[in-house]
């Protein structure tokens, strides 16, 4: 029974998924990640989905490039909020994947994050608020986390100081 | 049993259809129209694609807008040749349904035509062509087809020396 | 006290967003309304944002156009999820206001919804589903509105049937 | 004779079309692979579509990049099915020739797949998927080919899972 | 025997090219107009360019829309210059045609201009530029032009100075 | 006391920044550099811009890439004209950076300049020309600088006319 | 002698500078208003730059659209602030007129603000807070308009609250 | 006394030039090449277009990229053909210069070819039809050229028919 269920449509994108999994692990949320085509699997896929209630998972990350359909599908069968990365690949680095992921008729919303590597780390960030809208503790290290994240860019800042006096 | 089977995402697309339902009239291909949403009927036009042989279809043309998924959903679950319309709609007009379309990762393509309106008879051709394949009579009309729209150039061309002259 | 704030830059964005109101309203979700700007009134949309667990406020709605910073304004007070929605505006239709808001650096994610007037419906149906994963009653709506959605689609399907038979 | 003509613009584009070759080769499908430019050579490219019938060539695929006009003048001198890759070349990296082939004006479509080096495979698959609608075996091997496709996928994911574990 | 010839990809065009029929009215440059298509019309749009020499003709203007192949066939069977006028047409604007004039391969060029109606009145100016290159008369009558030219931007200027003081 | 405040959203800026300080020094303007996030101590960025005028700041530069936020949010703070900077960056290389700066709302402008580590002299010469409107001494260095600019062209010119002759 | 010179490139962009206009009269900042065109009217142009210190101007504004040159061509020719306007036309909407204007190369900047017809305001608004660094009155009177403009927000605001209460 | 006069702006445009360098010294053809600035040396720049007459030029071929206004600025300044060749630069890689080129106002045209390095190539054979509309025998060393080119195709197409074979 895993909080967060994250869908990869490629192996080829698990290391941009890195960013995802060390946040997770980090902030002690349990997640599982899964490898599940739109298109090449998609009965699978959707079985994840409406399986959702039953494997205990709140919210989906789904990072896919290209048509990047795979949110869309996912969010589809289920109303476990659906969070989209759009992974940047040639030739169009991510206009695609985006467009494809944000642009989702009303009625099924995909809560689409930065496109790219950087989104991996924002996504998982996204699902924590989202869980921690209901757990206490969590919303209490994610002000921990905002606040050595602050503490880093005023460390940063102050170096900078030092070095230009 | 229609050898083309044409589904739309939503009602407000039917007007932009009319040019792929007036070509297939012309060609007399029987056809079906349907109106299926990969997000909110995602069963539904599952079905429609894996039933594919058993209601005699050859070809399908999927129009859809904004993040287009219909036409991979659709693909994804049959080896029918399927043919994409991307429809324009605000505020990106067409930019995103045409990468949402075309984009397709290796192993399940979509026959991407020109977005917008003008999309609907050319997709229509295409699906005529494809089942010209195998139809003499269809290549036939095909030809005739060819004949008269050169013709009809060439007249508007010859009314333009006429004026000029 | 109310679950959802919606925050919008500027007046003329309140038409855009009777998608997000009327969707709330019909969940019976509370929410409230601001007119603040990121820019004009720094201040005032800041301490929104820090006051969010004072209001009772789980998820924040953001709607700007242009340069659309007021999402990621917000964002960076609070550690609610907040859902920005890129308002479409001349002359560059949302593409500045959809990248100024979902390419948000990593640390800090906004929830990116689609672009223009659809993306109000969506919004709203997105912080239902948040508040759902601690809510069965909510839940089971959301379960209802997803087959009341699906059941018009098939209507509107049928009736198309009708037409063409 | 081969069922498929495979044209590309430039010795350059060989490359690119390996995934097309494979492909081809892979399902059996005879195919002939030629070089020549929609403006360097266009009496000649002209002829191989004029010859599409005597030479019993069914299918054509067409590379090109830049304003890749070679799939349009591919299509308009036959009826058979034309196939466009858009190749991704500087600056523009494929917009420039993805807009160039896929907008082909009402009357003359081309049925465009995804642009890059990953559209060679989704062009063939595209080729099969037609010369299947009327050979049984061919059928048969798309259907092979899809179960093993989603047998990789389902492979890589039980490898992660085991990783995970 | 018109030095100039004017192809147009379709009759739509005829008013988009109002400015450059004034303009080579007004320069006394013979001209000649034909509506002809590179895809509905192939051979006959070859035809054009291979009897440049013939039917005197020594520079062509092609204004085309969406995937603007024409001048780049006509520039393929000629050694005249050809302007090019990409159209903007709905969904994309001219982006597709400006792409699909201007990205000409190495050995092939087409000199692309202004897209959209204010490109006829510069794809004439610059057709009789290249005349007036061996032409006192013509060039004499451009260097008029230029001055009338600024004359009425000059005396905009002194109208907006009387109305501002 | 520094006359000019760059701000920087991150450590990683630095380099591109190096065009600015050089720059600066050149011209002998005092300047001071910081490393402040607009959503990850956006306090501090605000308390920045509040304390100009106690800093003796006249001008702000402000570098950001992605959802560039960071000039907006100081400009919001204080009525300096603050110049902002497009930093590129994967996978949008600054097509989201320029947007997201440039396209601010009527009321509170940012002077925008070249995207790209281009960016960094131009911000730098522009803060120079800002100060120079009440600086003789500075101005009479910008018109050396410009001299000597020129002359570096120029000595490119002569060089290739000696290798070309 | 004005402290302003607003420099427009066709007289149509007249109506687009109202923002600018009223905005430089509400602050008392003397400005003249030129139309000059970069390409039609050169050595007029240059010498409104030419003549900047004679003529008393310290902070140039320029609007133009399409190949918009006129801010550079201005910046060329004096070390005097300048600020483009991108003004927004069919059929590129301004991206064009921005890209134009801001990609100024190393050694020369351009000051650009918002594209179309909220850049007016914006210009002006740049312009007075570069003419505020010397002079308290003006810079005071920025204040208050800062002031006025979030009051405006809350008012709004605030009438939204009363709307929904 | 040149014919053609080939203008860059800066010295870091010579490699991309080479194509036009060979291609006019295979057609024969006098050049001469200069390095100019439309924004640092703009007064040099409209030296050598007021000069054209006086030095033999008949054809400038400009080079530029980002902000290109080197064509637009030569154009105001004779009535020579100016061909512009857009330099493709980080980060915008040549949009920005194509649209800063190509979208010239009414009355002074650009004639704008390939962006990148293959627009040298381009730019010169342009270059050469336009001097041999009255020189026939650079029209004949241009079917000479064409012929080549083609055979060079059919060569590559031939050698791949062995290959496959």
């Amino acid at each position: 029974m895993a909080k967060v269920t994250i869908i990869m449509g490629s192996k080829s994108d698990l290391d941009s998924l890195k960013g995802a999994f060390d946040t997770l692990k980090q902030f002690d949320v349990s997640f599982t990640a899964r490898i599940l085509s739109a298109h090449r699997t998609p009965d699978e896929a959707a079985d994840v989905a409406k399986n959702a209630e039953k494997n205990g998972t709140s919210v989906f990350i789904c990072a896919a490039g290209m048509a990047a359909h795979l949110a869309g599908v996912i969010a589809a069968h289920t109303i476990c909020p659906v969070i989209g990365i759009p992974m940047a690949s040639a030739p169009f680095n991510g206009l695609d994947s985006l467009l494809a992921m944000v642009q989702m008729p009303p009625g099924i919303p995909v809560a689409t994050v930065t496109a790219g590597s950087a989104g991996g780390k924002n996504a998982a960030l996204l699902a924590v608020e989202m869980l921690a809208m209901n757990d206490k503790a969590l919303a209490a290290r994610l002000l921990e986390f905002r606040k050595a994240q602050a503490a880093k860019v005023l460390a940063d800042d102050a170096a900078l100081q030092a070095q230009l006096a």
